[in-house]
């Protein structure tokens, strides 16, 4: 079983939410479940009217409903009901109120190894092996997880949760509420070098990485610190794994990235947009507020208007492929030679 | 020398993979090696016909050869010759059989961090540093190196490996001689927001991934817990590094991924299926069994045909393919203006 | 603000980079700034000659310049100049300089777990939680960082770093001044397996990587060991983040490549080539030296000769690119149906 809870009844649930309940505030409830897998003891919640069919073999004992839908139709005898104006955002918080188990918060584990010069706040928590350097801050109710290595001169925001062996680099700034996952490198050196004679020189990066409030950065993403000013994540970012951010990149306020994504130096990410999974997006550009890239897609350019941008290649049989792929190669010259063609027909 | 081997007799290694031997048994070897590369005390692999013609410039002092092959060619003079029915496998079993060399087992090093609640077998090795939680189980011959991590109620099964600064997260289940490399996390939350008024709110991950027997997890690759139901790896899949597994995915059996790979949430891949590396697959898809699919490719929609499927464009000189990329951007007006030609013409 | 440097002189300066200064000697210099950011205090430099425009309104209190410039325009007044024949490279020293700060060296943190039979260096230093496993060998002034890993038998030449949770596996060499960063894992096991009845059979990977000397490797990184021969990578190589470089494959000299990239299994690549991000690269194939690949191309074959290549789709508004990309689909029999029709044309 994915999920081991303790109980709560409906009416536990319905205060936490702060929903109205229709039914019996008593029902033990066990698990969260969609309308599929719901059992005797599930809550479930339905958002999309195109699954209404699934209500009527749900076994669900309560169900987050759409307010608008109650009264409009029957639902199976015996069910509670929470109707909700945002049923989706009431599961979300649901999750949260069940996850919300009690870790320990003031603890440091006596294997954590932390510098005198290090600020740790009273109710922080810090797990086995952790490294906390110099001058680090640790703000109230900050966990840090077994592994998880502080660099000297960085800073947790209050609230915020660092993972099992996730690293934070020196001089990094995260800000209050976040949550970086395990794997997650914060702040190793931008990807820069200038020519010289026989090699590579490299340039030493002097910026920092600043990650603004409620920022969530995905197991094995990495973001690199500025060359010479800082790499900035600005607040309610939230970024999937194995995500790079290079160095200078700016994402803006709310913006969602997937996972795979590339982002190189010095580009300039908008508010509110909507990156897929596996975009490589060039250095030096900007992207303005509000725009969707779908997955896979190449991005070369400044981005000027919102709106939804694409370049994946969608998948075909391999023989069929092979052979459009072949074509692909002289579009030029069959464009040319259609061109052609068409001046010399009256 | 890449490999600095104890050495075996040709005796030795025919008992340990049940080969009959046709030559000398104290012959000694003291490395694997290519055709190629071999060298006097190298015991090599012919798998391939097409590489016959490397066989008379051979110096190996033995020879894993397809069993047919034997008796119907001449092979270089003193060379011991091991037939097999399958010697590819053969190559792989003396792999194995080389590289078991006594790791010492039962053994768990004063600097981890053990729960006095985790249950560790007599005969697991725990390495410095490693930090095992509370209620986590540890079965018999499993190793744990050095800086890994195991959360709260995770459990690994008889035989299985943990790489150094591994992560698995609580309560996942990994299965029976599996093997889990470096930098790999097992269990990070999956990429569940719900948008709300100002931002984005977590939908907290209440699922666990759970992996079967024999699975092999590369370096940096990410596996995400599942929203409300389990991620789901089964037995003898083999994921390559930097593979990103988003949460509610189901690999199935036998199935092998390269490395860098994407799989965003709640996709179902099936039994014996084969992708390639750099590949992206949409979430919310089905894909069949016996399914190959080429490097590089795009996947949008479930596959419900086994067989063979790409769409990675191959790379031409950019001059060319600036050309063909800009026409590219004009295709459907392109097939607009022939249909169009076409239709006047008689 | 990113940078908190304790000032030096424009004297210091000049003298730390073998330049000239045509100035006051002693005005004082708190930080490094573009152009564009510079304010009072600040050294900037001038690589571009487009943007000449910018030093009208600069406001830095020195200024690397190209050497060709002095005498051919006027600056700013008060601004001291440092002419250079190479002002990238004089930038990227500069950096050199100031980020050369006091870090303890030959200092071995108690936490660390060295094993007895590996050999440190008095000048190395060895941070917090690392772990040095047998017969391991770590010259001088090499740093090992915070939850770093060195296998058995690993070696760490002359005054290179390992950042904080970075990861070398036995056996493995890194050369001299190299930098491996954070997350990165050298020499975790190829992705070998031979097919078998009901399953996948482990292929041991025997060989090692093998690194040479000023080669950096960026976070999240990944380089597996060779399955019978080394990995190879030849100095002055430079890795961004998240890349993937499987078992035996050989990168050569000053070669750069930029992160999320991928190379499959036994691929060559030449001398100082340059290779953009989120490139996949298949196996077995050789790729000649000084080959420039662009960003998120698809490497099928081997390049004999030097030159750009590129494969990338860039990105149209996703209803134009849906378009195109349907008419793709068809293009093999477009192109046949347009050979007909000019067939039937005189």
């Amino acid at each position: 079983m994915a999920q081991s809870l303790k109980a709560f009844t409906t009416g536990d649930i319905a205060r936490a939410l702060g929903l109205e309940l229709q039914g019996d505030e008593n029902t033990r409830i066990f698990r969260i479940s969609s309308l599929h897998n719901a059992v005797s003891g599930s809550i479930s919640f339905l958002v999309d009217k195109k699954k209404l069919e699934l209500l009527t073999a749900c076994k669900a004992s309560a169900l987050i409903v759409p307010a608008g839908l109650v009264g409009t139709r029957a639902f199976p005898a015996g069910i509670s009901l929470l109707p909700s104006d945002n049923p989706y955002l009431s599961y979300a918080k649901l999750t949260q109120f069940i996850a919300r188990s009690g870790s320990e918060s003031g603890v440091v584990h006596p294997s954590a190894v932390i510098d005198p010069d290090a600020s740790i706040a009273d109710s922080a928590s810090i797990g086995p092996g952790v490294v906390i350097s110099a001058d680090a801050v640790i703000a109230e109710r900050v966990s840090v997880n077994a592994g998880a290595f502080v660099g000297v001169g960085a800073s947790l925001g209050e609230g915020t949760t660092l993972h099992a062996n996730a690293t934070i680099h020196h001089d990094c700034i995260i800000g209050e509420d976040c949550e970086i996952h395990s794997g997650a490198v914060i702040g190793a050196d931008g990807f820069g070098f200038a020519p010289a004679e026989g090699g590579w020189e490299k340039i030493c990066q002097l910026g920092r990485v600043v990650i603004g409030n409620k920022v969530s950065v995905g197991a094995c993403t990495s973001i690199d610190r500025g060359a010479l000013d800082d790499t900035t994540i600005e607040d309610g970012v939230i970024l999937d794994n194995q995500i790079q951010v290079a160095h200078n990149v700016v994402i803006g306020k709310n913006t969602a990235i997937a996972g795979c994504t590339g982002i190189a130096g010095s580009t300039s990410i908008g508010k509110n947009c909507r990156i897929g999974g596996a975009v490589s997006i060039v250095g030096h550009i900007t992207i303005c507020d509000d725009v969707l890239i779908t997955a896979n897609s190449f991005v070369t350019r400044s981005i000027k208007e919102r709106g939804s941008y694409s370049s994946g290649v969608p998948l075909q049989d391999s023989t069929t492929w092979r052979k459009n792929a072949a074509r692909l190669r002289k579009l030029d010259a069959l464009s040319r030679d259609f061109e052609k063609l068409k001046s010399t027909i009256p």
